[in-house]
């Protein structure tokens, strides 16, 4: 049984690329092929735009993918999201030029124009978002009820609303305004790119990240599940793992107690005697932003302490509940 | 007055930059901003895609641009081709995989899937064109009549007959089949990419170059067309200069006039003495390909030969004539 | 006692840099001399071609040396093997032009050519092996008995049967057909190069990886050889520890003896208890292929996993076995 | 007899080697060696950076130096400026964070700080020109006197008043405010730095560009003096051939003295008979600027008209004058 | 409460990339901007010259630092000095061209140009080191007093003996004799850079690596402090890790006793159970330099070796004893 | 007709590309392919190493080609050298280890090894080239008679005295001494590289530089040699042009005659009228390096001077005469 994953060429194939190695996969020829191999040998990939991943999923041109949530929403793609997998976070915001100081929301945009009997100019890759986003500003209601704005793309036109115009854009949308737009809609990550065209964010339209998608009918095949759920066991170890850390570490028999009480409950540390008479050595999972915590308790119960940098961290039974809700759907 | 001016970003952008150049604008900052500084204030550029680049001068956001020819079919915009720039070759083409040894024309194409019962399935950056291409197919009017082929894009969806579908690409489209595409409708500018895909052309769709374009508007302001003017004598004077060379020759007094004879007619070229008694030197501009024809000659009647490579050839009269014919339009 | 170590530079540098790096040595300076320093004092590198390297081990110019098994085939060298070191995987392939679809064998080439009265020309960069392998077809053989094929190299020809021809290639073998050789003997790593350059595999001549090699009377020199052993041992560490993990488990006090029945045997896993009553910690090696068939036993009888990559393994017996066997040579 | 000329590293680097090799040197290793070798094999170059070059050349370390004029005055070395190089055009400014909107020079500024009992702080690469611009504005001779502004670096402490002190910067000038300094005095070319770092200029202190300088000693040496003509005759050429075209054109007999009228005068262009009856060829050279102006009157008097860049134009004359001026220095 | 921090750009930067990291810091932006985010909120950057830190630190712009001892020791900086990072080890060297083959000390160098008549040229960078440096050798005592050696920069000259002249270098020291300078105080490293540029070794000067120094007011300020001791201790984790290895051993009943003994003592290794009867798991921290010398006796006694490198290793009571001493500070 | 011509990959490809283009051709694809396009229509190219294209010449399998003398040297091919294209230089030469003070010529060298009783062990690239050297030599003759020298490769041995051994080197040669030989034979540009590896030559063996190659029966088929000579012309004129200038001068009519004097003679200056009264346009070719001695007189007789770079310079008597040579062979 081969399982067909899609992943995403771009701004997220970096990280995506780290989540593949660090789960143990070896990913090789990536640079110069659009198939590259993977050590697993019950998967093929597949290189893709991430526009294009939802919908190939979604028809079954593969099983599994990786996209932005972002993309799913702009094309409606029917898929499974298993996983969050952290990185690749983005917003969709709606920002115009700094000097627009007066407005502060997109009612406030679509009012302005409205008033100067301009018409209102949004450039923006994600041109079904942009529009439902826009039609449910109560504003935009108000004024042009339930018809939709103009959308004009190099191929198509779609909508009546001549007044708030979408372009399709193809990249560089910050660049567009003030000649081609009057106002954007698109990705920021630390808004630098923003400032450097001197736009400011005005709303957040969407908050995105990497997903591990399926699609359904996939789900339903029983084999193809275990190997998609191997995969999701897999990733999902390496997700847990970023945030923890492996520590061991000595105490004194007397301090034993009062150090397991303040080491983190889980399932409780692993405790071993040292070769030296009245010694322990204590080894724990423990969460990266609670260790900087706990460093001033340590330095006063404990002696010698050792971090190491697991590689996966697998709530086993996390995954077994995932897999008992795809099945249930 | 300023004309406003698009430059291509991508495949188009490096022939564009050396154009203006060997024009003797000075470009500057294009590596990090999409607006250069040029050294004429008299315009302002913008760096776009070549897709949007028709539209938004049909529109009127340029005066100038230069885009490909593909793009104007593609995109259907209402403007004036002013001047073939030359670089930017590339021809649109139907392929399929190697292995469809039997297909010569979309019409084998088209009626091989049909007669197995298969989906027709081409991915292609090109959807308009691709579908008046193969609705035009007498195989295709045939079986499917006037209904259009299915267009799927992440966005929309259009036609009707799902027998035959297009998939728009978002580039790497020559990686689509097998598992995405039976065939494509790409550019192809020496066939190498193809061939490293396992594709083989099967017929050209459309044939493309760079080129100037104009909105009609502009060019009936009769300021904004002296300026357009001024800046079509450069690009022209460049384009002109490209395939000639300016050649100066020692020829002995006898052997003058079988040279003249013999010397590419136009003006005729410029004669002056030399010191030496009984020697002339002629001076004049010849075509790179007529000069390889003429060596055996000049080898014959005339000594010294120094080949010079002008920066710009400018035929007066030619750019006057183009300036009437806009004038009418 | 100062050990001489060669070092192959192209394709298996970066292989033999890493090895050497998780084998804890720091090795500096190989990007700008052919002598890096490797923080162990008691070793001295030098960086050869791996063509070079088995001739000079033999010779004694080196004590060690990592090469590819196919130069040394190819040149006959008579070293000490010591360690399969699983990087620099190739296979030296007899290919031919696709369209040569009718060939199946080596056999076939050589009748084919023969049947034509055609010269048939093969690049390398391997005439030996090539050499000896075509003499060993039966289809030689009974069309031309014992006579070597024609060897033509820039310096010297050797074999007296002009109808078989083998021309020494200097790299690029793979684009030498069809105007310069009707067929290659070449080193496939993925096949991708022969794709690309519409040549197909006939037939696998030899197969290799990269090697640890020693000489042979260094082995026999009583300080010398514990010095071998020890680099011996860091190596092989590096790759045993390349296939596994290491493990550790949360279990509850029921599910530990089914647990450990399951997890590999070895010495047995490492059993502590955890703080928490009724539960146990199990740590153990176990191979990345076995770990994968493992999951879903330990989905059903464990809780919390973590997985540590180690840096080493050391088989302690198996290094000493390899000593006892080099003493006895 | 050879000459030592010593050349920037740093920003001044390019416009330099471009410099020589439009005037004909070949210089070749400057990669990789402070020694660069020259096709002329009477002259030496060194490479140093441009704020040690004026001292050196003073001291006689070098006859010749090409350096930025912002340099010769901070470091107040006495050298011969004999040539403007027309590249490295940058202006010394005194920046403030943008939000100091009441700022508006350089007595602003003090004097706000001084209301307000805060240490001003400047940090900047050119100590010494700072200091005098500071102390010669009246603001500052109203407030402090003449005690000098403290001045603070890696190896000294200069001056007594400690309400306005002075840095000495490394380098990234522009992004000591707000911690590090509060104003600064800081090179800029386009302003595009100071407006990515939210500082506003102030006030211009100082014009640079690059210049080329010589040794007094150096030039009153009869036999050295030549030879720095002739490098000064080579530079001058360039610098003059950057801002023109020369410009073959074809003219019937009726425009001629018409179109000689117009073109510029200098000693006159070139006037030649065409080989055709009727018909005459002029060339001259002009300025860039020029051209563009001529371009309309071109197209009605003349036909066919070719474009070259010179590598040189040398005002023979000019730089004779300009040895009288040295000999009498 | 905030720490800002200043971190060396130039060749500390990599080192100091690199500690952070494996502290467990995450540093992003420091590539293209002076200000970095750092993942611990309470923590704020700025990147630096290192020059100027020490300054900068001790007036109290910074709490923190990195910078190298060489310029702490230029400046007289009065800031504390926390850690000893281990990277960036560097000498301060005398060296002089490879043909004074009898230099052998400052002392014969100053008075081998004393004897000639001729005034000696030092270049450098260290301008207080080296004319500190100078001035307490006996021979410059002995035959020029108590007066400075002439110290020249771009912006001030110092010290009355023009005899012994150094100059401020710019970088590239190593390329200033013989032309600019007799003799360089410069950082080496390996050493190779002189001897690409023919200069030899004299004296020792200094030695340096980089450090962690402190601003004294921010460490008597209580909730400074603890936030500064928390850095120290992730920093001193990963500067104790470095040299260190943490090994799992399995091993027999009958040999633990021996193993135990000559395992390094500390605090003891921890000893387990193996599941299998009559082993036990023994796992302990070794420093990497005894590793290889144990390895004989480790194979004679034991089975099954596995090697992890931890991220850190944090000797807890001595992070604390730096505090201790601090608050008395 | 269709010529084939080879091109050498490595360090002479740089040199052979910028020719080429400056010859006006336009190579497009060479960093992508090893048979890249070029603009002639009847001229088909491919890459190949320096070494193989010799034989592939001389064996027909191209009519032209471009490689190093060196290279025809050492293979002996039967091939017709047409021109020496000037770039490439470099010697091959004898060199040892510096610390072999008292060797000053291969008989030392050899003497020496002799008189000691060692083995003699030199790495080439050029064996046959080095054997017919050292064979040549007195002292060798005198020792061994003619007794070849031990030549070793990994595939054959050839010679019988193995008191000289040559080894066959893979590149890196100046890398090999001392462990792997103790001379070298290899080429030298500038001399670095010897240098930096301790080297010092003793002796040049050859002296090489880039050469335009033809298959002799290339030459004697009619239509081939006059597509060759067309190709000849054309590098032949870029060749002869890199030496020298056009210039363009104004002189007054009481100066042109001694103007004219001083002038390079040749075919004689061209003299044309200014438009001004009394003053002569002169147009002419000058070497180089004549034209900065001319420049004191330029500067005492004329005023305004232009400089040009000609594209090629053609003497085409001296094409002709090549071409009757050929006829001859």
């Amino acid at each position: 049984m081969v399982v067909r994953f899609a992943l995403p060429k771009g701004s997220l194939w970096k990280g995506t690329q780290r989540l593949l190695e660090e789960a143990g996969y070896e990913v090789k020829g990536a640079e110069r092929s659009y198939r590259p191999s993977i050590s697993d040998p019950e998967i093929q990939l597949k290189i893709l735009r991430p526009q294009e991943i939802p919908m190939l999923v979604e028809k079954g041109s593969y099983d599994l993918g990786i996209t932005g949530l972002d993309w799913i929403k702009e094309t409606g793609a029917d898929v499974e999201v298993l996983l969050n997998l952290g990185y690749g976070k983005v917003r969709l915001v709606l920002a115009v030029p700094t000097w627009m100081s007066d407005v502060s929301s997109v009612g406030d945009l679509i009012e302005s124009f409205h008033r100067d009997g301009r018409t209102l100019r949004i450039s923006t890759e994600y041109v079904n978002t942009a529009s439902r986003y826009i039609m449910s500003s109560p504003a935009y209601r108000k004024l042009y009820g339930s018809s939709e704005p103009l959308v004009i793309t190099p191929w198509w036109r779609r909508g009546e609303n001549d007044r708030v115009v979408l372009f399709l854009s193809f990249g560089a949308t910050e660049a567009k305004p003030p000649e081609d737009a009057d106002a954007i809609v698109d990705v920021v990550e630390t808004g630098e790119t923003l400032r450097r065209n001197n736009l400011r964010e005005v709303e957040t339209v969407l908050e995105s990240t990497a997903v591990l998608i399926a699609n359904r009918r996939s789900l339903r095949n029983e084999s193809k599940r275990e190997k998609i759920l191997d995969v999701l066991a897999m990733l999902m170890g390496v997700v847990e793992a970023r945030g923890r850390l492996h520590i061991f570490v000595n105490v004194r028999e007397e301090n034993l107690q009062e150090l397991l009480r303040i080491l983190p409950a889980l399932k409780g540390p692993t405790v071993s005697k040292l070769s030296r008479e009245g010694w322990y050595a204590v080894n724990t999972v423990v969460e990266k932003e609670d260790f900087i915590k706990l460093l001033p308790e340590l330095r006063r119960l404990a002696q010698g302490l050792v971090v190491h940098v697991p590689r996966q961290i697998m709530p086993l039974e996390e995954v077994s509940k995932r897999v008992r809700v795809d099945e249930s759907s």
